[in-house]
């Protein structure tokens, strides 16, 4: 009976409590059964068309299709002759297909507000250019343009038409890292000393792919540049790296396979960076922060997270990891679109601004000429048209 | 350099890998991109109606809408002050929305092939009677009805009219479940020798639902008895129960918090189960099997998993578990409703069975009189409709 | 720098914080460095004998051996072949080896305060008598005899000799039991609702062993019943189990392999329990205490725990939990024997009291009644000499 | 009765399975048990002196008193009035304790093989001189001298006289990261590609430690240096670092607080560490090496291990990680000394060598430098005499 005294009263008498914030899955559905939104009324769908049904497009169809806040009108893709099977797998009755030298069809209907861009890199700056041009709002996969330049002349476009450009940066969006950030910013780790971003790639990309991809520091390590400035919410003034490829297809491109670096900030912070082109094991995404008061980290997530085997004398078995980004990063590609679809909707702040995109792509070319030259480069910031605040 | 030799041939000469099965998620993804399905053919969506819009509707709505194999065209429900709202938040113009007394506009309708109900409990029976006899399919939310004998009826009539009458056991549809499930049948762990069920409930249900919930046994150990005898492919012949009830609300009304049992089989198998009516960490699910090859358990998954934080002096925190079914089980239900189309448009053997409903019904009425009179049950089946396989 | 006003001020200017009272490693070794202890003066040590260098006795003489708190004198044992290995392997020079045809000259020899009993279970009871005669206090490994009658006669021999007779029960000083225990008591988890253990031994015993073993119930369950009582503070009213037996050459002997029970206690707490002669994974020990406020469990441990593979695409793998309890419980065998010291240096009270292990034997003898009739037993406590507290 | 077919032999017919090699503790005991050594013969115990009883001396005092294989003739230390309680406490009847102005009497004792030097820095090189001077085998906390050419004197001398020099890097001789290296170089993760090293101090030393630690690079992140190249078995040719000092007083006596650096090795391995001086969450100690096969890596160990609270709804909570070096590496101590006796006692070949050691402080001393000048450093070992291997 050693512990009867501790019952204390009944739950029907205590006053309830509803469930923790991290379990946003519930608080989804809440809302959802409650019809509540966190915005002021509801608006009518938004009428959109998307440019390309390849792998990054279809993760997009699969969250445009289903939610209630778009209305798909035009899909644009050159594989004329999956068009029939697209449209009966997806039951899309009422979306017209086309394919790209007819996309002038969107541009020129006025209904269409909304333009999702996920067609091959070379392609996304016309399809911006136009959009914003004929005053649709964007949604557009990294990069958009090929070059800062022309990515830069694209948000001031956007934003002397009044438009919206949007740059999909989806790691922003995954609940873990959100919820990283967060924390970071309540203080609860205190004055952050040391960043940690891990990002390992699976499956290996095509060596095709690689060609064009603009080499390993804008395609990948962006996205490591940008978690950090986004956590710490501060840019770096000096940047160390060292690559190596130690994949021959690779070293023949003269691109890296394994990349590591270091950034110190204004704050003191430093923050330390390791990116490889392939994992056998999966795709190994981490981050970590610690600081005076504590530390905090997102680890890998996997599919079925409860199941673990104990087998025989080997030892303890678990399932690997996500394997590739469509799978740990699913909610984050739909809430990604539910950000865009708030900033065109309700005219929430944009989270991923044009100066940011640009900051990143001058630090991602820092950090190449570091691995290439062996040098520490120190970033001079002075010029830059970059806003005191990074929220 | 002392592992520069095991580098061996570079990635792009090797046999390429695919993902592991476990990332279903990747699966689903892939399969869409694809446009493939393991059904034949793409069948037009099935034209649907669904009763009663409260919790567990709008956990099926929500996969309904926009469901491209579904084509929702009725909405019963008597809360008819909501309909303007549900119709602009879901974007529902072509839905019409009635009150339960207009209902037989459903039944009557002919192109209305499937009914999906998640109503007040005691309104169950009569709509699955009602649609069966109308020669529609029918999803239906535990229980069928409130009693075995018109439960049976209900399956034996849908059984007479060709139809399909499916009872939502959730459970067996959560990817982790069935991952283990898969495994033991495969013999991972040999001949198995205890399996363990712990179901703690979150949040506290009200009295009132309580009430009328037909009791602790009948309203969540059912789940837990379906857990077992569904993995071990079997029926018990022996349960042993013990029950307090600590809340004084829920003794007042004669029922139990507490509860645990002991299921013996023929195989050799012992199945140890404990039940809470509420857990205030969140909601607590986890399954256990061991045999003499090893051992295999799902335990219990978060939102944003990977989160963890480490403070202070205190110790290393991390976020709660899930805190009820709808978030725990958002897999399990949207695959749910996926099985039951699989079902009705293609044939696809239904998993939840009539004998297997109406079998655990029979377990949970022999637990409850062994926790009421402190006496081992004897289950005798040989009376009993039981085909010879469970499989 | 976002964080920077977090800094707050320098650790320097802070006060000082220690250790968590969990690192008990850390706490040992500072009041080693600070020559603390948390008794009054140094006693001198205690001159001892140990009966019985097998398994269990090598566990103990590991501890004794240059423990500063014990001068070993004598090693009885029978083998005496293995005395000059012994000897020199450990060495012993001071140490007088015996066999038990020799062992008066312990019993006869005044300055022997102390004896270590870790002879096969049928010499314990001699050993045990002979003791306690000439005034030395007992540390004895279970079975302190092989009837309880006898067990009670031996504690009522050393209760009026006023002399120390301890029954070997190791999981009580496991440090991660003797927290979740602590924290159980504070009312960390409230009113205690459900406890569950769960025990599978590894390696499986020898058949010669099996037969002379006491049967399952009293060889192995009397820790698990013990762990409850002990956790809980309170004994059982009522209790059901089942057990079967798999391995033919256990059925054979009529004793069980896989063994569940729940037991009821007057608080409403219920008792969850299985035990298995035979993990193929390793020795599979758990605890959790589940109230209404909170959980707590204790979970297996792993020798290099810290060690995690994850190789190529078949999943994570890590380490088998320990193998056996020489390694799983090499701490608590460590504490139990610093604690006896503790009793009979220092006279602290006796955690293993005689009532104690008398009334876990006669649970043990009522769950194996349940087992082998299938019925419910209830336990009447009314006639027993049981103190009202259990600390 | 699904899974009884995969019953197959009773366990009693099937060839008996030991443990796996991972239980380093069953492996320990059941030596001891079976009188078993892997080395030839039982050597007598080496009759030793030791040198400070302070924190480190105390660690190893803990682990010499109680081994067999050592004989405690002489303490030096200069508290004098501490020596009569030590004597007690520790029960060391037999043990001459000395201030260091007598500590002649030790170096000219030929009965004494062996000393241990646990003494403040400034001390450790004469202490050794004059020990391998009167042919004694040393151990001896790092660093063996306060610069790298009295260093490299000592063991020029040690080597001359053939005495043993051992530098005590307990690092390498914990169970885990054994392991780890162990399985690296058996190439469990194939060709390495980064190696990852995290070490943050617990608790904060003091400034006047810090004052003479020689800078956080030659006192703490030699360890990290040797964990790298110890387990990659090459010597990097280049580093990077950064590193600043966020706490006022240690940014006033110009050394830093948080560290981190980038090595590139010959094999085109990336190792990549970080280091600070304080964390208030415990002491954080891990490693982490990513290859083209897979990526082992150890994490935090904690004192309890098994013990999880999951508590309300604020979420689940456990133990901190280790507070600080006596409990986290207890075990690397331990063995620490086993090894060195066994390179003493029976030739085993040394496993921290002379050569390494020198190594490793000039990997220090270019680190430091790259942090102070923000270069990238390169480093020649062409003039050294570095053997070719690194095992």
């Amino acid at each position: 009976m050693a512990t009867k005294k501790f019952a204390g009263e009944s739950p029907y008498k205590v006053a309830k409590k509803t469930h923790h914030a991290s379990d946003w899955i519930l608080t989804d559905f809440v809302n959802k059964v409650n019809l509540v939104s966190d915005k002021p009324g509801v608006k009518p769908p938004v009428v959109a068309a998307i440019f390309g049904i390849g792998r990054a497009g279809s993760i997009h169809l699969c969250n445009i299709i289903r939610n209630p806040r778009v209305l798909l009108k035009y899909i644009v893709d050159d594989r004329k002759e999956r068009f029939d099977e697209l449209r009966s797998f997806w039951n899309l009755s009422d979306v017209t297909f086309l394919t790209s030298k007819d996309s002038d069809r969107v541009f020129k209907d006025k209904a269409v507000s909304t333009v999702f861009i996920a067609s091959p890199t070379f392609t996304h700056h016309e399809i911006v250019v136009k959009s914003i041009a004929n005053n649709k709002d964007v949604f557009c996969e990294k990069p958009i343009a090929e070059s800062i330049a022309e990515t830069k002349k694209c948000y001031d476009t956007a934003n002397a038409k009044g438009r919206v450009l949007f740059a999909a940066f989806n790691r922003r969006f995954d609940p873990s890292y959100r919820n990283l950030k967060m924390k970071v910013r309540e203080g609860l780790v205190g004055h952050v000393q040391v960043l940690k971003v891990t990002a390992r790639d699976s499956p290996l990309p095509t060596i095709d792919y690689l060609r064009t991809s603009g080499g390993v520091f804008h395609d990948c390590l962006v996205h490591d540049f940008d978690m950090a400035c986004w956590v710490l919410g501060e840019l770096p003034v000096r940047v160390q790296a060292t690559a190596t490829a130690l994949i021959p297809e690779i070293k023949a491109i003269d691109d890296f396979d394994n990349i590591a670096f270091l950034m110190t900030f204004p704050s003191g912070a430093i923050a330390i960076g390791d990116n490889s082109r392939f994992s056998v094991y999966g795709y190994d995404q981490r981050l970590e922060v610690f600081g005076n008061k504590g530390m905090i980290k997102v680890e890998n997530e996997k599919p079925s997270a409860s199941t673990d085997y104990v087998i025989e004398q080997d030892g303890c078995k678990s399932h690997p990891i996500y394997y590739s980004f469509p799978s740990r990063y699913k909610d984050a590609y739909a809430r990604e679109v539910e950000h865009f679809l708030d900033v065109v909707q309700y005219g929430v702040p944009q989270e991923v601004t044009g100066w940011q995109t640009l900051a990143i792509s001058k630090i991602a070319t820092a950090a190449e000429e570091s691995a290439r030259t062996n040098k520490t480069i120190e970033i001079d910031w002075s010029k830059d048209d970059i806003p005191n605040i990074y929220s």
